[in-house]
């Protein structure tokens, strides 16, 4: 059996994603999928829309085969972290390939960019810091950095996102030293950040969210641009927990924390930097909603992404210390689902993995199992009454899920 | 002129309470009521149904000239500490009287009972001992223990509630050597935690709670049993923040703090004590409500009353170490409001007192300040939006409240 990769955040699964899907079998010549999925909170410092039960279940009836977590402590992070994070689990379950959706669809200028980035690292460091210094995003000043160095055309764009994540997976891939062949498809929704609907089945997960959240959005509105199985599912979901998640229903709960905090508490934890502290506990006091709060702490010299993904480790409570004291790879197999093709992989080739695959969680020591735990309890607080619990409970209850395939 | 103290929650401010005052006054021959009130969280482990200011005013429009908060280090606690508290602030505010309301209504009987306690403390030690290794709770193996002992006839009932607390002011009096002179009257409504209203006018401060948070509770329906000032600033206090407080808002937060803290953890929390931890921990995941968690929680051991307190002593995070540290008395006098005769009495006699009385806060360093200054902030969080924002900044904004009189 030939395994493909996908390093994804189905938040939710929609068109996109099932056309991405098929490719990477066709590239990879591949008859099982293996992705490595976020958990419950997102790259972007979001609460993922439904459970990652719930997308785990969507995943494997669109296509996917196995769906491994994506730890909190990779998940929750930038580009590079995230990258490292998921290249080392798709390496350690044997996954020789790994295809990703880019903006610029070919595998050849990624390598080609990765060599002149290595060839000319000390003028682009650089460059960074002095666009650093002056004041712009991180993101940004390396966007500013590559392009003052005047790549050839051939060189991908790394301004954008995909693009971005994609050279990342590649870095990855050799500092980790992975064995694993690298390919891209052009994404089919080229604008990841597009909040319009732009074509006819194919739409990004951004502006299906926004769909979803707006005050007249229903399921039905959304429904052309996801496979049949993700309406159902969303549907399925909104009916047995009543809600969608976002960051909204968990702002009580970070006012809450930083309302008791003092700013030497608060830059305890990861990547509160650089007098942030101050600045959002101001902006926190001044706040009634999220959105507001959010506003008033945005700055040119931090992403609306950066901020939120300070907030999520607020929430959660995640100190520098745990994650600095955090290995820089996965160290288990998460494993939250598969079909039953995925079954069959997994049982041919588990005893070959260089991770120990975990199917139940119960007493955790594992220190970043132990960070997915709390997320997970935490994204259950967004419910209340009843979902609650059974969002609470989950987390210990749940065996993989499989769907027949 | 003459001061005459009472040591009171207001929660809400009823007939009983006008009561009490005017007797108060009588006895003691003083034309100046001084009240030491407890802030937002109460004896009994519960927020206080309205703003502590809102309470001050209610307080000041119907017969008190001086509001003192009761520190959040002595209002959550047992009798003796309660006690403790209150007499230190009477004390530092030059309060020569102090009349309580009393199931017994005989002074006598009170100085005798604490005459008779002291004469066999070594077998009323031996007693409570006895009947708390029984698994009772302490508050029961306190009146066990006394009953035991059998009391003359004119010696007090220590099983009654305000008896307990009339007994504790007494003898707290004795420890500060406090030059107070104590009075009692019979409360009006005998029966403290009657949840049913038995007269015309007179109703337990819970039977009207009860009444306001039934679903078809309405103000109209407390309104014979409250001086028409009550009522009012009960009715402003509901269009201005659209609740009344109960534990049902704060239980997202209390279960919020739950689910990441370890029993290592929670047992650093001030009363959670012999294995309570675990007890604790399973309950509130089990639980979708905070009623149904004080139900799984409360064992013979333990008082509604004390899991209660326990309760917020978690919500506040506040420590063992923190309630230790603190000296076992007031330090300051937080003023929360005052008659204009209030007013001329503090002018009058202020440089006399032996605490500093603070009359806004702003960055204070006074470690049973701090505790109050949070405890305030958690309360606002049971409100949200508006309401929230302006009730966290009501205790940094408010100067004390005027009444003219």
């Amino acid at each position: 059996m030939n395994a493909v990769g996908v390093i994804v955040e189905y938040n939710p699964f929609h068109n996109g994603h099932a056309f991405h899907i098929e490719e990477a079998k066709k590239y990879a010549n591949a008859d099982v999928v293996i992705a490595v999925m976020s958990g419950n909170f997102l790259q972007r410092g979001e609460p993922a829309i439904v459970s990652k039960w719930k997308r785990t279940e969507m995943a494997l009836k669109a296509g996917v085969d196995i769906v491994f977590e994506l730890p909190y402590v990779f998940a929750t992070q930038q580009a590079n972290t995230f990258a490292r994070g998921a290249v080392s689990i798709l390496d350690a379950a044997g996954c020789y390939s790994l295809c990703f959706g880019s903006e610029s669809g070919s595998i050849d200028s990624f390598y080609k960019t990765e060599i002149f980035l290595n060839q000319h690292n000390d003028t682009y460091q650089q460059q960074v810091k002095y666009f650093l210094e002056k004041g712009n995003s991180y993101p940004k000043a390396t966007s500013l950095a590559y392009h003052t160095l005047a790549p050839a055309d051939d060189l991908i764009d790394l301004s954008k996102p995909n693009n971005i994540l994609g050279y990342q997976y590649i870095k990855a891939a050799h500092a980790l030293n992975a064995s694993v062949k690298i390919f891209t498809v052009t994404r089919k929704n080229a604008n990841y950040h597009d909040p319009h609907f732009a074509s006819e089945t194919i739409a990004s997960a951004t502006s299906i969210r926004k769909a979803l959240f707006t005050e007249d959005g229903t399921l039905e509105s959304v429904r052309q641009y996801v496979p049949e199985t993700t309406y159902r599912g969303l549907l399925e979901y909104k009916e047995q927990y009543g809600l969608f998640h976002d960051w909204e229903l968990y702002w009580p709960y970070l006012k809450f924390r930083l309302i008791q905090m003092t700013p030497e508490q608060l830059k305890t934890i990861y990547e509160v930097e650089e007098g942030l502290e101050n600045r959002i506990l101001s902006s926190a006091l001044e706040s009634e909603n999220f959105q507001q709060f959010m506003e008033k702490l945005k700055t040119k010299r931090y992403t609306w992404t950066r901020l939120q993904r300070t907030c999520v480790h607020i929430l959660t409570n995640t100190t520098k210390q745990e994650m600095f004291m955090t290995e820089n790879k996965a160290t288990y197999l998460r494993l939250l689902g598969m079909t039953t093709t995925g079954r069959e992989y997994l049982n041919k080739y588990k005893t070959d993995f260089s991770l120990p695959m975990i199917s139940k969680v119960s007493a955790a020591k594992n220190s970043q199992l132990l960070l997915d735990i709390n997320a997970s309890r935490i994204y259950a607080m967004g419910a209340s009454g009843y979902s609650q619990k059974k969002l609470l409970e989950t987390e210990f209850k749940q065996p993989p899920i499989i769907v027949a395939k």
